[in-house]
């Protein structure tokens, strides 16, 4: 017997890095995936559908995933409104990517945001930094959205900052929602990374219970945290964000929530394999 | 000798309600003219110059202001910033009227927010709640001035929304500056009403004392309570946002900001009528 049934692998810092894959990342999965563990790809991506984002990991890391085994917070967000919205009507900011998730989970897109049961957002800025050509009005949809409609709120991620083509800082969702929370006074609930929810519907759709689930992250506040409060098993890498002399900052609550910490990816077959006593 | 020798107006709501003038208006105007009464307007206009408002005001309202008569949020601002700009260079956020207003104030307009020592905000909106054109790299732009540059941080007023030309709300300046505080952590110091900063410059282009001046609004809390601060008369008209019923709401302090409150600005004379004892 197997001491975890299943895996959920966060992607940037674990299995890339940018557009490099780490080395061990796609071995380690393929002998996961020999040995019957179900595994789950989680990413706080706000942009891209599944289909998009498979696509991506495939040509440019070399890593072989189906859309079923990828959680996006585009993809979570949609399973999420699909569940709690009576009349399917949402009204929506991002990219085209959220719209295909949000269309593929049974939701109705409309144009004018006072038929909106949910207020559904993403981020409204391309790869350079610019509010995309179909979304400069949505500032003011979204708004009419919260006030007019009385829209639930849902927005995809957190994240303010990311950094551009060229390094430096670009807007993401956070900023957008920051804007309409200033006007509105409604805070929203978040899916993506660190809320809980998103690891739920990863969760669900790994189909095994937390206790028997393992999660691998590069972050403590953001990866490990949230998995650790729904029970599972926690793994930090050191290939991405975290660093190991940054482990000695931490608060003893925090490094607490870290059941192992490894120095990447290739290290994680060691929970899985059998023992001779076993 | 009058008891006053200057007077600031605030423009809506007090002497004009949307493109109607309000009665007597023009006609106070030039008696107050008559008196040698010192005048200036005020307004938190975020989008035009002095000189494209005055046309309005002329072609409109019929009321025939000097640009020198008239203090914007947008002129305020400029104003504020060439005090305290060393190198002059700024990064701004808005229309052509805050640009316009920061070039005759002697400011330089710098394309690259890494060289700014100023990032100066007004509404990157249009009328109808369009990002502009110009403005869909804004979002970046000022936070990177902020997080990259350092630079100081002033906002041309702090209003979130406003009616649209349907009636319904359309996103201002102060939603604007939610996203970059949201992204940033960094807050403006904002030039418009309520702040005191923009009737501290609109005394100092009356030339006279606080003690010796009136200001006429509409609202309590943006046009009264900080012209009280500040040492001025105040008048409450009641031909704007401000009902007679809302009066009995006030909380005694903020009733007591009120020096006199006058169905119209046609009452305002007055307070300037020599009286036979005089």
């Amino acid at each position: 017997m197997l001491r975890y049934r299943g895996i959920i692998f966060d992607i940037d810092g674990v299995l890339k890095r940018g557009s490099q894959p780490i080395p061990g990342a796609a071995e380690t999965v393929n002998m996961l995936r020999g040995l019957g563990v179900r595994i789950i790809f989680l990413s706080n991506l706000s942009t891209k559908s599944r289909e998009e984002y498979v696509e991506i990991l495939r040509n440019r890391i070399g890593i072989d995933i189906s859309p079923e085994e990828l959680v996006l917070a585009t993809s979570a967000t949609a399973d999420y409104v699909a569940k709690h919205c009576k009349t399917k009507k949402v009204y929506y900011v991002g990219h085209k990517g959220l719209r295909r998730e949000l269309e593929k989970a049974g939701l109705i897109i409309v144009d004018d945001p006072e038929e909106a049961e949910f207020l559904v957002v993403g981020s409204p800025f391309d790869e350079r930094g610019y509010v995309t050509e179909e979304n400069r009005w949505k500032f003011t949809g979204a708004i009419r959205a919260l006030l007019l409609a009385k829209a639930k709120f849902v927005a995809v991620n957190p994240d303010k900052l990311f950094p551009g083509p060229d390094g430096k800082p670009i807007p993401g969702t956070g900023t957008f929602v920051g804007a309409i929370t200033a006007a509105t006074g409604v805070q929203p609930v978040f899916i993506g990374k660190p809320s809980i929810e998103i690891f739920k519907i990863a969760l669900e759709k790994l189909g095994v219970r937390p206790e028997e689930a393992v999660m691998v992250g590069d972050q403590v506040d953001i990866d490990i945290i949230p998995a650790k409060k729904l029970g599972m098993t926690t793994v930090l890498v050191l290939t991405g964000l975290t660093k190991k002399e940054d482990l000695e900052k931490l608060n003893v609550e925090k490094r607490r929530m870290i059941d192992y910490v490894f120095d990447s990816v290739r290290d994680v077959i060691k929970l899985f394999r059998r023992e001779p006593w076993d």
